[in-house]
């Protein structure tokens, strides 16, 4: 039977937004057992709580600690209590100083290493739609981002629209307009052209260059419920070096083919050494900062990066599972390309979440 | 001297982003000796940490250790014994599963009960503007809303403008659309009517009425640098009664002493203390939920809710904090009317840092 317990806030943890799909900004204690979820609000939140959010239960304080000013501990010990003999699961991510607490009082625990839900894996048909309208969202962005990269005009080899250089900061502005028009919230968008897009995390700077690649990477969560999208295409405006359309080539390939491959049953780990081979054989590297090196895809849902890694991790893919499928090729002096949508897994195939189209020279 | 480490996102934990003003997605190991702050830094985020955040080194795991794959508890026994016999000092909210492993390789650790980063209270004048910047995007929510309320008409009691029914949801979305248009994030904001504004952290849904307190919190963080602003006031569309205008002088008078009252060396409980006695004196009840009986404010910085409180906890007032104050009354049957603003401590007084007027009949 064994008790869940967080301890924290759902605007920063998923697992409690999952549990609670209740928003707010104060840590507080919520716990599972027997399949019923409890949180313990206090009394600012109390009233709100119980009317708003998902939980079986909402308590106060004091009807686990009738006595007295209820301290954490006190509050989790009385939980403990209430179930003799049963162990409280704790994620990684508890708090290190209430499980301090939880040892002197000689509770009985056990830290989760797993996933603390693994049921969060496998998505249900609204949180699948969730997901699909924060990729439409994404869309829609993209739409605009695509539009202005189009509308550009090349003047000694920077991009200029409306009487300004454009800019990776002006994309990405819009970007998030966009998003946030469209009641999802966009951060760390990358609109990131020429070297800097060599570096997959670089967010992108300055003037966008015609003849370059620019990976634009977009991930908005939906403002209502949490749930993510996460998108990305790779635009050049100008033309294209024979090398450049090659690596765009090999992306897109490894990108079909890893979506062609996603099924129940199959081992993540497989998918992503096949595509290690894939480049491999066109001769692109895949270690070192070069080339493909970082995974193939990971889970999304109440988190942008979450269970399961499409990776080295040996993993079975099972029937709701929402990952995205990014392959890429990185080079210093080349730039970057990644192509990432978002598909659902199910029986025999997967389903794509995200769309939007792929050509790419403007 | 001692190691001070912290393991989190600086999109969710503060003492990060204040070490690093660097915003990323996913977690990474950072800690302070000898004034020194460090980052260690995977291989895709190295290139942007490193040319972007404020930390005085940023590290590779291979740096720490040299061979094989470096698991995190690796990396802290790494930096644990570059400085031998001192001790690593954590947060409390360090997580706990990376704890059981310290205390596993028995390396010597202490929890810091207190704030990890005191110094994170006394803000400096770069921090100071940081906060007035949001507190002004915030008076600029508040202008939108304001007028939203003023050019509403009433029909039977409910506010109508532009053809439809005003309510909570339609101004709460113009606040936090005006603070994204100027650069900051506005979250769990409060446009609450009537009853529901007697509950405290309401945020209210449905229809404006006339005659009734209207409670507008407004919390945006400056997307840039991510400090906050937070700022209440209290409209009424209408006439109010002579309850509903007692009770607001009681709230202004409080919220104009507490103010006076803001200086170094004071103790914060006093403070609060004086407070609740002001407000007992005019009839008013402060406890149970009804009346005064939240705290009378708290820290902003990174934080909407941090260090040091204005409540019950003896706190000496230094030179250089940045404290709410938000003395509020609510009844059920009155509802809630509560003044919030943002005042930097000095010498012999404090300075608003935030600004917007009071009057409240539209």
């Amino acid at each position: 039977m064994a008790i869940r317990l967080i301890y924290a806030t759902p605007a920063t943890d998923a697992n409690l937004l999952y549990w609670g799909h209740f928003f707010t900004t104060d840590a507080f204690l919520a716990f599972e057992v027997e399949g019923q979820r409890y949180a313990v609000a206090n009394e600012l939140e109390f009233a709100a709580m119980r009317e708003q959010s998902a939980f079986d239960g909402v308590l106060l304080p004091k009807d686990l600690v009738p006595e007295g000013e209820p301290k954490l501990i006190n509050l989790i010990a009385a939980i403990s209590e209430r179930y003799p003999d049963e162990t409280l699961l704790l994620p990684k991510n508890f708090p290190a100083a209430l499980l301090l607490k939880i040892q002197k009082a000689e509770l009985p625990y056990a830290i989760v290493e797993d996933e603390f839900l693994p049921e969060r894996t496998a998505k249900t048909a609204e949180e699948c739609d969730q997901i699909r309208e924060a990729c439409r969202v994404t869309s829609l962005a993209f739409e605009r981002a695509k539009m202005m990269l189009s509308q550009a005009e090349v003047t000694n080899g920077d991009l200029w629209l409306d009487g300004e250089y454009l800019t990776s900061e002006r994309v990405r502005h819009e970007i998030e307009n966009v998003c946030f028009q469209n009641g999802a919230l966009a951060q760390e968008t990358i609109v990131a052209c020429g070297r800097s897009a060599a570096c997959p995390h670089f967010r992108g700077s300055g003037r966008i260059r015609a003849n370059e690649f620019i990976v634009v990477d977009i991930f908005p969560c939906l403002r209502g419920s949490g749930y993510y999208g996460d998108m990305t295409r790779t635009f050049l405006k100008g033309q294209p070096t024979e090398t450049q359309k090659a690596v765009y080539d090999a992306v897109q390939m490894v990108h079909d083919r890893t979506l062609e491959a996603l099924k129940v049953g199959v081992n993540a780990a497989s998918i992503h050494e096949k595509n290690i081979a894939l480049f491999e054989n066109l001769g692109y590297e895949t270690t070192d900062n070069m080339g493909f090196f970082h995974a193939t895809g990971h889970g999304v849902g109440l988190e942008v990066h979450e269970a399961p890694g499409i990776g080295k991790q040996h993993i079975e893919l099972k029937e709701g599972m929402v990952v995205t499928v990014e392959p890429g090729l990185y080079y210093p002096d080349i730039g970057g390309v990644r192509i990432e949508d978002v598909a659902v897994i199910y029986e025999s195939s997967a389903e794509l979440l995200s769309n939007f189209p792929y050509d790419w020279i403007l």
